[in-house]
């Protein structure tokens, strides 16, 4: 369970998690933000990469690679009108050190076609169920 | 765009947006990470609660209503065969303060069906391009 709180600044929130980390959430000045944090989309963004970056990184290093540097550089397109929603999402990752290519390339499929939940939900739209009390 | 960088450490990311916020990404010890910080699937959360959030609270105040504490409760229900992405979201919100019922009602509406576009992106899967350096 994540519980939001509202920080009654701005459209700032403060959301924690099940072991009591924390991080704010908020988007730019121009939007009623008060940007000392990282907006809801770029969140997405964030779950992605981080799901699939713990898949490839465990399934590298198993297989026996030693990785001595590994990013990802992740972006979106945006629908123009409302609601602006990622068309396209764009997923560039990065991996230095001493491995082969081969391995490096299974870990990424394994985990696109079997393993990363998020993007997994982000193709099988979930059920929704709100609660307004 | 979004950079991810792995802290060489279990599988422990830190994220970093455009305007260097930072938030560490991390998972449960048990499945080799170091509790650090928010798992994958619970920023996904945060990202969809963030987002409709921010919405409500705007649209709600632009109404004409003061909003005392705005909390929000999200949980997921997870496939148990991989890929365990969400099956089911649950999301509880509960606002306090003086305002027509109505009123908050159709912030919620207005944010599900035209605004929200964390929500928009879940119901309708965008394209990814993923590119291995």
């Amino acid at each position: 369970m994540i519980i939001l709180t509202w920080n009654k600044k701005g459209l700032q929130f403060t959301a924690q998690d099940e072991e009591n980390h924390t991080i704010t959430v908020d988007t730019d000045i121009g939007s009623g933000g008060l940007n000392q944090g990282f907006k809801p989309m770029e969140l997405l963004l964030v779950a992605l990469g981080g799901c699939m970056g713990m898949d490839i990184v465990a399934i590298l290093q198993k297989k026996g690679g030693r990785i001595d540097s590994f990013k990802m550089a992740l972006r979106g397109e945006r629908n123009p009108e409302h609601p602006k929603r990622y068309l396209k999402i764009f997923y560039e990752i990065d991996c230095k050190g001493e491995y082969k290519r081969e391995d490096l390339v299974r870990a990424f499929e394994l985990s696109r076609d079997k393993y990363c939940s998020v993007l997994a939900t982000l193709k099988n739209p979930p059920e929704f169920h709100f609660s307004v009390l």
